[in-house]
């Protein structure tokens, strides 16, 4: 993946093309991350793996004079306070973000909406909020007419993340040359989302702005298909055919593993642009299917060639 | 992956029901491969990856008194001599083979069953041929009335390997902890399977034995299935979303960035199984579609449930 510290580049392996200036993104120089202006006080709401990392990152950069870190139990805020993802914790909502300039959710998906709508009721004028979820719009949707005058939301998307969750495996380091998708609206306010992108890009990001609409039908691809089709090949594979399993199997059959509440979660808030994705990667299916019976090797090896060139892209 | 070394057991896994005595597996306990019958010569056909390594490993356990390398190229032989896979090498299969109590072919997939044939016409009596190629029923086939009598021929299948061909990543270890099927006919001589057999086990293999149907069936899920699911995935993803793979993509198209010429070979040699696995996961993916368009949540979580149980059981 490219790491570039210049000015505005294309993504590799993104053409140019309608739409493709969406994908435009800048990672921030070194210089103006030192120089970037700093919060005064980070509020994070929700210090699990995500929630936490934020707060590490954010305090071994010093972005921040403090990092609060709100959750619903006492337990997993010590937990985050012993292990420096925050200066000091509270169950209050309301309280954590009374001072705070901003304020990151990263609560499980399905209380984000709402987790946004009470920290703004509860936040100080000028403070900026944004969010960790792994789905844009319907967050978006849920949001219509709750973020009072004079406080800023804008939608934020780190992919990064762990098989293991909870401050206790939060890492500084968990944003680094990782893309972080920011997705503004037409009311954005221009200079609040210079502050979001940098202080993602402070964190090590690589950021990519684009519409809420646009990163959901991308990652209904890149990862929640993903998810998919690696888990209906685990379900796909016969009881007796286990023993037989390799590191093909294995790696591709990985994301298998995770989570399924938070993945159903996942799934539940793009259904649409999954179930597009979903039709799309049945028919290239099908189309295996039918090469393969006819013995028409050059239609599978056009396609085994296809995917070649794209995985060779993204890289390692 | 279960590593008992007691006597037959059932995989992990693998429910008792007809047909999965096929999966039962021994695994050579380590007094028995220090005191196992040791063949004079060993002749290996094809010092690559695979070649090497069994050259290597037979080595390292003083499994032979000398490993014979054949080979097209003498550069490639030189490189397999000089890391030590083999102790000479030659570019005549005829006269490599001449001298070898076992002769394993590890020529690439689509010459596999002529080298054994070749090798076979110009081993000595009592000589016992196997292979290292990823489909068995071809190659059987194949060899229909041209293995001389008193030649023995039983193929395997070691599931192991690497990106990187040739000699050069050769590993001793390659073998260890990894299922190495054997697929004898209803012809194989007993005390020569019991030989062949040992002989992965002394090189840590877990060897399962299976007819060349069996091995192809199942192999056509975990791992031709698994490189199709895999590249279609690739191949179904926009240019324009590649930006935002993300880990679980790259993990999940791993197999995609693999050798084309290699797995177009292995599809040749085994349609049938692969286009009826092919089918039956095409299957489940619409069953996902479908109920990703219906919300229909519990149809979803099952099938992620039994997608996580069969990961969970295969391990990491």
């Amino acid at each position: 993946m490219p790491r570039s510290n210049a000015e505005p580049t294309m993504a590799r392996g993104a053409r140019r093309q309608p739409g493709a200036r969406l994908l435009q993104y800048r990672v921030l120089p070194p210089e103006r991350a030192a120089t970037m202006q700093k919060f005064k006080t980070i509020a994070i709401v929700g210090v699990g793996l995500l929630g936490g990392s934020v707060g590490l990152a954010a305090r071994r950069r010093r972005l921040a004079r403090e990092v609060i870190g709100i959750g619903r139990r006492s337990s997993t805020l010590a937990k985050a306070k012993s292990c420096g993802a925050i200066n000091r914790g509270t169950t209050s909502l309301v309280r954590g973000v009374a001072d705070a300039d901003l304020i990151v959710v990263a609560t499980p998906l399905d209380l984000v909406a709402d987790s946004i709508a009470e920290a703004a009721e509860a936040a100080r004028p000028g403070a900026l909020i944004t969010d960790v979820g792994s789905t844009k719009s319907d967050i978006l949707n849920a949001l219509k007419g709750r973020i009072p005058r004079g406080v800023h939301f804008i939608g934020s998307h780190p992919l990064a993340g762990g098989t293991l969750g909870g401050p206790e495996h939060a890492r500084a380091d968990l944003f680094e040359g990782r893309p972080i998708v920011v997705t503004p609206t037409r009311t954005t306010n221009a200079e609040q989302k210079r502050r979001l992108c940098e202080f993602w890009r402070a964190l090590g990001g690589r950021v990519l702005e684009m519409t809420a609409r646009r990163h959901d039908e991308a990652v209904a691809t890149t990862s929640h298909l993903t998810h998919l089709v690696a888990s209906a090949l685990a379900a796909a594979t016969g009881e007796n055919d286990l023993p037989l399993a390799s590191t093909g199997w294995l790696d591709t059959t990985r994301v298998a593993g995770g989570n399924i509440d938070m993945w159903q979660a996942i799934i539940a808030t793009n259904r649409t642009a999954i179930a597009k994705s979903l039709a799309r990667y049945e028919k290239t299916i099908g189309t295996l299917r039918r090469a393969v019976e006819r013995g028409d090797q050059g239609r599978v090896g056009r396609i085994l060639s296809e995917a070649k060139r794209k995985r060779d892209v993204v890289g390692s």
